[in-house]
């Protein structure tokens, strides 16, 4: 096992890292912004290092200066988190050549995955199912070929995307034109980048992922995790497991197993997925990382999904049987956001005067705030998780309830969406597991 | 399901009852006393009633005040917790009396149970092995006279006791006179009954409990526990499964399942067994009642035992079957007291100015306490637990290392257990399970 990790993310996930580091035996050194500097991933770590100032290009960005705090404090091994440079490739390398342990997958891996277009050809050679569509499009004309060939709706989405960033749902050749220039626009400024490419537009589809770990020579699921409860491709509130049937349920792990295991997937991933109404499902795309909802999966199989990230670097190899892997109970994660959500979800941060997190039975909190802490401005919006399990869903549910009624986050001018989510589970679509990609919009307004 | 329970506790218990209740949509009244005006469990309620001043007698015993409360408010069942009238069996029937559900075993149950010596015979009837020993002992000569039969070192214990008052170890007959003497004078004071009998004292056993569940025709158990971490008879630290080899385990829950059954127990009981080197096991007494421990058993079965306790009240029955109850991977509690463990665990309250619960994956909190509140002083040092669940017991020791290394309970004058629990999870002995009643007093001194 490694000497040191460093930890090049903030928040939530940081804290994350540095609870598996610490069961493992592992110091930590949690590199952070200027920003960040009370935060309590920075207060509990082994070792602080502050890289830069709040602006994250100049911070957990910053690729020098996060392999200097390496190399000065002696890390053997960094861990990326999620978001920020965990599916970077190069970052990837560049730790590797400095003798560095990166924990995540290979480079290769990331870039075969990380690219949506590339994904998609993968998952056709490996014969998984994925929704009909076209490579990266070289024009528009390609484009209302391709279009007319598959049959409206369709979507645009940016190859280099993530997130809902780039995406345009189009309904008719006339929209397309235009659609195709703005979304190469987004994609150029979100992510440098405006390759785009076009699908079938799957309607009121569930979004479903099966959580995969590997070793580069093996590779196991840990069952799967319905998201579907999104705002604008942002998931608010997770559960595992989804509600289909099983032979839906067994079809979607084998494939992503079968997806993992044909480009030698290693470490923690994530393969995301649209099933529709009648059960068919379609391969979208992989996120090379740890997942924020990944705790669901922890509850309902309990295997610790960031400490076997570290073994598989530290090359202990894939400890577990597939069929020792069993599903028990139901799982919910809702995300507590600093926003509110009777203005649009906006911002709304502020310091921490009152804090109460919920606790009891089944009841599991991830997060990096504490009474007393001000939020910074300049990193999204999660200040933490309430995850619950329950012997089924209903129980999960009446939990989540319980747990978010004695939950206080209270400060001047803070809000958050805990009062979102407790509509969500009062929602009597959502109770009966009727829960699409578009629950919120359609289930959602007033 | 009862419309309405009335929480006769309080602290982390009436919290847990308040959390059940509510998951189960049952409205709560929590009853309290003057001093506990501020405890959370008090600001979570449906309704609070004070029912008197800080003393317990007062309040938290005083039987009128508490069953008014109920009849005033409309509560249709009572739980009791632990301690204070949870094992009073005139209470539950009083309770009864006014058409009130009591949530607990019956009041046959409590009497058969509650005396520990007419539980001894019981065992005896259902064939259940127990410590060789006497029935209430009618004087020093009697007591002679069994002493020099079973061979000493033997024990006095009180019938009506618990909690270690009244229990005297005696190596030689000389010294059993007097011990006879002081253990019924202490048995008196503590308990309003001088009874006391006698028992071999078994050396350095483990002591290990069954849970158990009936509904009063069929009693399931759901595994055991090990709470051989005792200082003067007080357990401070929990686990589950124990560590005993399988065929001792199963004798062990058969045994207790047997007992249970042989008197028709209705609700939650734990039975009591000491285990010697050899994994002969003695039944000791049984608690007719939830206990402080009870967690570590919720998080390897994931049964919900106090959700457990109302459905069977109610008249639900039992929905488990024992087939159904399976035991899943390792879970320890540590009990937080206000207490110096440097100054012989002495009560050391004050105000909480600081506090953070550990949190993240396998971590559950159950504690009535938050920023800002002051301990008081009338009551039991118990301020929280942390329990922890492992794939193993390896993994359950580092995953409660280091939520204590994250735990901060400070104010002015405030210590806790935390520090003693960190040097029991480093001690050699515990790390390979070789934990005896006598572990604190033999391993555990400078």
């Amino acid at each position: 096992m490694f000497k040191k990790v460093l930890i090049a993310n903030r928040g939530e996930i940081a804290l994350r890292i540095l609870r598996a580091a610490r069961e493992l035996g592992v110091r930590t050194v949690v590199v952070h912004s200027k920003a960040d500097a009370d935060s309590l991933p920075v207060l509990l770590a082994d070792e602080a290092i502050c890289i830069g100032p709040a602006s994250p290009q100049q911070s957990y960005l910053n690729i020098p200066n996060i392999l200097s705090a390496a190399i000065i404090s002696g890390a053997d091994a960094i861990h990326p988190g999620y978001g920020f440079l965990a599916e970077n490739a190069q970052f990837a390398e560049m730790t590797a050549e400095h003798g560095i342990t990166f924990i995540g997958p290979t480079p290769e891996n990331m870039r075969m995955l990380g690219d949506k277009a590339t994904a998609r050809r993968i998952a056709r050679e490996a014969g998984v199912p994925i929704v009909p569509g076209t490579d990266a499009l070289e024009s528009v004309e390609e484009a209302l070929a391709a279009a007319s060939e598959i049959g409206y709706p369709v979507i645009l989405k940016a190859s280099a995307g993530g997130g809902g960033r780039g995406m345009r749902v189009v309904h008719n050749p006339e929209d397309l034109e235009n659609a195709v220039l703005q979304a190469q626009e987004e994609a150029r400024a979100a992510f440098g980048n405006p390759e785009i490419y076009l699908e079938k537009y799957v309607e009121e589809p569930k979004h479903v992922e099966v959580q995969v770990l590997g070793d580069g020579e093996r590779v196991v699921h840990l069952w799967e995790r319905d998201c579907s409860i999104q705002r604008r491709h942002q998931k608010l509130l997770e559960e595992a497991p989804s509600i289909l049937p099983d032979e839906v349920r067994e079809g979607l792990v084998s494939a992503a197993v079968k997806l993992a295991e044909h480009i030698g997937y290693t470490s923690a991933g994530t393969l995301e997925f649209l099933v529709d109404r009648e059960g068919h499902y379609y391969f979208i795309e992989m996120n090379t990382r740890i997942q924020v909802e990944h705790p669901v999966t922890e509850m309902i199989t309990g295997v610790d999904l960031v400490a076997e990230q570290f073994r598989i670097a530290a090359g202990e190899g894939l400890r577990l049987r597939q069929e020792e892997i069993e599903a028990r109970g139901h799982a919910i994660e809702v995300r507590i956001n600093a926003e509110d959500p009777d203005r649009n979800f906006r911002p709304s941060i502020g310091k921490i005067e009152t804090l109460l997190w919920p606790g009891g039975n089944g009841v599991r909190i991830d997060s990096h705030v504490y009474t007393g802490y001000a939020i910074p401005s300049q990193y999204d919006s999660l200040i933490g998780k309430v995850i619950v399990w329950g012997a089924d869903r209903e129980e999960a549910i009446r939990r989540m309830k319980r747990a978010l009624a004695e939950t206080v986050v209270d400060g001047p001018g803070l809000k958050t969406t805990v009062p979102f989510h407790k509509k969500v589970l009062d929602n009597a679509f959502f109770r009966r597991g009727a829960i699409y990609t578009n629950f919120i919009a359609r289930r959602m307004s007033e």
